[in-house]
């Protein structure tokens, strides 16, 4: 038990344990719920406890009586390093944490939230996973997503090659979601697999009333059960809590800061939808099955490359500048088809003379770059500009990233941006892509 | 007329004039419109005819004969340097055009697109305009937007204002749409209007037979027309040409590298919609009235500006790059509620000490920056980083540009990032405004 202090007198007061369920007393207000652990480093004056509906709340004990309900067991976890043996009968799961709101905590004295939890925390939290399979936890590291650098993907992707070859069926990570779906196309990339790799994450932290990190990570281990062997993000579907979306790591992005339902599919439709635990795969969708390729792993990446935005002031300067600084290669998200101001083009033309590659995208998001319909897409490409088809400019950016560590020639990453290599390219658009 | 050799000899053979009702016979196919004027660097291989849809084609005319079915009237021009008196009864209407597809017709030589019609040829190519006011027809400029400059944006607040100084009713701009939402967002903020002020564009140029032209230009001069004096965005609402929608000059953006729906509304709904040339006013739109606002023109602008957006690779050499090249002002496209990688955080710091306003906006582009969540939000806030609320990126990219014409002091121009000018910001959110 990690409470302390105040928290554990009260608890010892109360005669309490973990994993007991309570009702916790209040001036106005009763919850009933099963008594949690906290992280290492919480704040004395809570408890926090997980309610029927999933959710875990931090209650402060100040003016607060306690009552137990009925004992519980302390959770246990099978596999890995464990406290019980594994359950033959069940699938093994590996959590992996990175840090993120799923594993985060409110500072209750600043009110903000920082990464707390581990995997193991994690699973603590959340004592119903054990029903569903035994896990190997394990915190890679602690950081909120915006500090995610490629050198994390790098390590990521060992770690979990790693599992998956020490007998791992299915593997969760635990991530921020601000750069969820860039670390999702990171791992696309890096990783052949013969068994599901799920990204998720929450957009409130699991002791906030509103979070969304129980079912996102109930449903995760669902998708790392199935027979989905890609690397997807599993997130909220809609604004209440009655079912996730698979979407595929290469065509995913973060659409709304707040939202739970932030993550939608870009060009493409969700691989599955996960409602009451059970997964429906959409018919449409050719998926990798489990067990039909081999693990693979090829996490050679080039950190040096630009990823800017065309805009009415953009100066060609702007192009010249990772020229001069030695980027290996430039993503553009340009307007519309996949356009720039025609004064850019001599700096595009400098970058290909150089063997630096420029890729085009557009920052309308949804749609296809197609620079063979007006006159300055026709002087783009004819500049040497590659094009990104429809691949979001942040799989693209990822993808330029793996190109350049597989090869320094023009022509070879010319030719790797234009294979699919990991489900990035949709055959083609559908009215139901836009938007939804 | 400027139909030359070929298909000028063409139309004397057959004995037509410009505005007739024709058929035209080709081997498989039987053409029924009215015969169009072409712009003058037309190909003279082609007749241009108006279908009863509304749409433009181009017909080759090599193995085509022709009959007349009904004598036309070629279409005259009231109000402005016009060609007949204007009628009184009818309002007067600027129309402005910059180029774009709107205004743009296929080089069938090459198949590309280029910009070619003036203001005065949209008109004739789209005869039934004239059953809705007078017109005042202008060629500013003949670029596509991609290659539009803040210098442009000056240039265009100061013809419409003059415009309307000279008794305009309406004003209808004729616009590429690859950057028409930063138009729109800088006539926003640079004009305060008595009389509506309507973008609009296509994106299939008008010889096209699935283009948007016609409807989108026939409906922005219903919304001239109308009683919303305010700077809007017209175009196509669906897949279809049943309705176009007007969306708020500020809060608009192109999501759709070629769908004719690609403009939408981004954290506000649509001001109205305009369906059988009849507009519809969202009721809980609270838009400015026609006359209420005086004209006021204030097109001072700082045209240094950057914009930049984050990502897992983002070097503090980005924003160093700004400081040390004379950039009076940065805006930052973050991840999630508005972050960046820690890294980059003495840099915004040197950016303040420097007087560099840095404003912070979401690559989500739904929802709200709010840096006051995680701890990340709390240093940049520290540092000196404007939030841009509910703004899009591009809006806040062009607001900088107005709010740095308007002063040079960092606490002013913080004050003027932060006062609603021109309707940029949404009081709260609703559930409706996500990806509508």
């Amino acid at each position: 038990m990690t409470y302390k202090e105040n928290a554990e007198k009260f608890i010892e007061t109360y005669g309490l344990s973990i994993g007991d369920k309570i009702q916790v007393n209040k001036e106005d207000i009763t919850y009933t719920g099963i008594l949690l652990d906290r992280p290492e480093d919480a704040d004395d004056g809570y408890l926090v406890l997980k309610l029927s509906s999933g959710y875990n709340i931090g209650v402060a004990i100040e003016n607060t009586a306690a009552e137990l309900i009925e004992k519980g067991e302390k959770p246990k976890i099978g596999f890995g390093k464990s406290e019980i043996p594994a359950d033959p009968k069940k699938q093994n799961i590996s959590i992996v944490s990175t840090g993120g709101t799923v594993s985060s905590v409110i500072d209750y004295r600043t009110g903000a939230v920082h990464p707390a939890f581990t995997a193991s925390d994690l699973v603590k939290a959340n004592p119903e996973l054990l029903d569903y399979a035994n896990y190997n936890v394990k915190a890679l590291y602690n950081i909120l997503s915006e500090d995610m650098k490629p050198e994390y993907w790098v390590k990521a992707a060992r770690e979990i090659a790693n599992d998956i070859s020490n007998g791992s069926d299915g593997v969760v990570i635990a991530h921020g979601t601000d750069t969820m779906h860039y670390t999702a196309a990171a791992l696309s990339f890096m990783l052949k697999t013969p068994v599901p790799i799920i990204l998720t994450g929450a957009q409130r932290s699991s002791d906030r009333p509103s979070s969304d990190a129980n079912i996102n990570l109930i449903d995760s281990v669902v998708a790392a059960k199935s027979d989905i062997a890609e690397v997807c993000v599993c997130m909220h579907g809609s604004l209440n809590d009655k079912y996730t979306y698979l979407h595929k790591g290469t065509k995913v992005r973060k659409m709304h800061t707040s939202r739970r339902d932030t993550f939608r599919s870009i060009n493409a439709q969700p691989i599955a939808k996960i409602e009451n635990k059970k997964i429906n795969i959409n018919p449409d969708y050719a998926y990798t099955k489990r067990g039909v390729n081999g693990l693979e792993l090829n996490a050679n990446i080039e950190e040096k490359v630009g990823f800017i935005k065309s805009f009415p002031g953009i100066s060609s300067d702007y192009i010249e500048y990772h020229i001069d600084n030695g980027y290996k290669g430039l993503v553009v998200e340009g307007t519309g088809l996949g356009h720039v101001p025609n004064d850019l083009i001599d700096s595009f033309k400098r970058a290909r003379d150089e063997n630096i590659p420029v890729i085009m995208t557009s920052q309308c998001l949804y749609g296809r770059v197609n620079m063979n319909v007006y006159s300055t897409g026709r002087n783009i490409i004819d500049s040497g500009v590659i094009s990104g088809v429809d691949m979001t400019p942040e799989t693209t950016y990822v993808k330029l990233c793996w190109a350049l560590g597989q090869s320094d020639s023009y022509n070879e990453v010319k030719e790797i941006m234009h294979e699919d290599i990991a489900g990035e390219f949709s055959e083609k658009s559908s009215i139901k892509d836009f938007l939804n």
